[in-house]
């Protein structure tokens, strides 16, 4: 038996949200050590760099010194986990499409390794509404995202939409 | 506080079905305006273009006169509400997965804008599994669709796909 | 074709919650007159009377003065509605369970009268844990309803539930 | 900030069954300590006793030693967290009904006490049709329940139902 | 391995509803004999009692000649089907709720008994608003429900509530 | 009246998993002929080409002899099922998100065809998280496979990815 201090928060983060933050500084009570992980998909297109998403989650996160590291990873997250000797998964939970999939994949890390557990925390209701995917439509098309994102994400989001016009 | 005579319908409309005209023939009986609101997405590839999606909603409505209005939009929901003065938006529901995306999007317009509401009414049982999606995969494969959408879509979509073949 | 400008807000009111009172002070600023009608249902124990009840929303809304109106039904609602020749209903939507049941009883109602719409709207995210069921097991525990339910029914539940212990 | 090395399980476990005997020994090898804390409920009639229901329990986890602590408590979940200072809560989840109703429950526990935290474990696959009230109701009328809950309420289960036929 | 050409369709039918008849009548389509069990379940207090229930569906299904037999079981459905030597069972399905709490049945009724399979079919869309308990709550309050069960239960509705006004 | 004993279980099978294997075998005890029609679908680019994704069918079913047949189609189901006078359709079913779009296509198909009827059969609860689509997305990052979809598949899905990388 392992006892767990740390913990792996994995997502594309592109970029990080409101409701991301709020899942991250929720653990950053209950656990010692918060990795966000973020994905790097061969096959997906983010908008923004692997770079740029890592420095977003930093910005917002340094409040929380070392207790919040950022790190990425590629291929598994299984197998990120072995290797960093980690077995805890952080999922947020907003509404049920939501927890259909999470659920999905909570049950296939564990088919892939009997030790890894899926914990998930429930957002902030005033996050229900929030997601990378609809934050980058908004900013797309010119919305205030500032309450949406943290601030160095916000602040990217209208440059790129800026300069894309 | 404003009293509103008017309420607008936005859509992709590629094309309208028959559980869309179920809907603006619903509202029109409570309000007298209705607004269909046929957004151009600049990221998406419609199968109609703007005029002809447009057209088939007039060509469909033309029963209800000058109390539906055809008009389009690009770029955010809230910001065509503004420019119009209105501040209600009609949406039809069908099944759980309508409603959790709805929810989402009627939420974050919310924030957007304080200002503006959401209004949800069930389609007719019958049209519970009509979606424009699914009706352009049938038509695709000689599918009979003259039941699904109104009359001018029909024949624009079996036109469509016999010219393809 | 009728231009409504009334409403019905049906329920049991068992009592009013914060999320009921966001429905109500939603709809008080789009249609003339919201008409909350509190069903009285012999086959059902409520915790207050009718009087209490409707005592509740009437000192919530008073700040609506004669925009609400309060009243009690038994019986079907369509009955009520045609008696009143109101054929709108509202109801508000919370989780993914409440929308089935609402729609059940929306399709229902236009089953049982065909003029009957539901319109839908979205109550605030922070009440999507409200219910009166959760506010009355609250309460009677000796718990603090003071953020849940309008300042009235607060007290009339401390005072009930102390004077039941 | 508090490390939190305990959490506590609450329900009715009436009886235990093998659902969450999963839950207690997944939780057993992140925490330090499972409370399971069987809530006496004064307006329910469980079918087992407030001492059985613990001595199931107990007997089903006296593998697990120290490390699981069964206990049970009246009244509030947040004022039992409180008096014993423990802030996780744990909660095992199945199908999506499960869901929306134990983020309700998450949700208001935090909103009665900010400092409460409830995590959400995955029960394992073959467990997803396992509850309390539908192995009593297989028992009531005969059917083999032992791979369905911890054998000493297997026992129990089919002694009451023997004796009330 | 086990030619089947029986399938059981078990349920309260208190009382029969045009949903139960819809998927009764597709079902005598494919299989030779559709078996109607209707559960005496000593736990309930039915408005009909079974006599009335099975003539209900006697008098709806006699098109169907021997083809529907109208029976009745009391305990486990399983023990009831192995009596019959018939190991398929028939499930209607309507809205998502229905899907959550039916899949949890068919999954306990294969633990039971690893024969038995359960067989879902879909209700005609006009049927997803009506259930037995709906039906109920119409009658009782004098609204027409001639459209919503076979007729000698719409009669024997309309008798009951008369009777106890 | 028609007596069906053949069932088409329709699908694009890139590959069979386990999830579509286990359906399979429950229909085998059922129906005297399950035709296992792989969906040729020129809008979609699968991994494995028709042959392949027919051959991995075939190996793995090979055990129930004659009463599997594995066919392809493309264009509409019901036309598919007309020519080859079969009238029911055979779908598996996980999670809720499963059910809400298998019931829009069951409907749908219905509407096209009413003689058609789909049937629907509970998958086995550790199938409840393998998807076609999640399997490959392991096997791409080289995650084993080999309890997720039958051999033939799994060593193809190893050969492919090991090639690409």
């Amino acid at each position: 038996m392992v006892f767990s201090s740390s913990i792996v928060f994995p997502g594309s983060f592109d970029p990080i949200t409101k409701g991301h933050f709020d899942i991250i500084s929720r653990a950053v009570t209950i656990f010692d050590t918060v990795v966000v992980a973020v994905l790097e998909n061969p096959l997906k297109s983010p908008l923004f760099s692997l770079e740029e998403r890592k420095n977003f989650i930093l910005s917002a996160c340094n409040q929380f010194e070392k207790r919040v590291v950022v790190d990425h990873f590629s291929g598994l997250l299984v197998d990120y986990l072995k290797q960093k000797n980690i077995r805890l998964v952080l999922r947020g939970l907003r509404a049920v499409s939501d927890y259909e999939y999470e659920a999905q994949i909570a049950l296939m890390n564990r088919h892939l390794d009997a030790q890894v557990e899926t914990f998930f925390l429930m957002a902030r209701e005033d996050c229900a509404y929030i997601s990378s995917n609809i934050v980058k439509q908004i900013a797309r098309f010119g919305g205030d995202v500032r309450r949406l994102v943290p601030e160095s994400a916000a602040l990217a989001l209208e440059h790129k939409f800026k300069a894309t016009k």
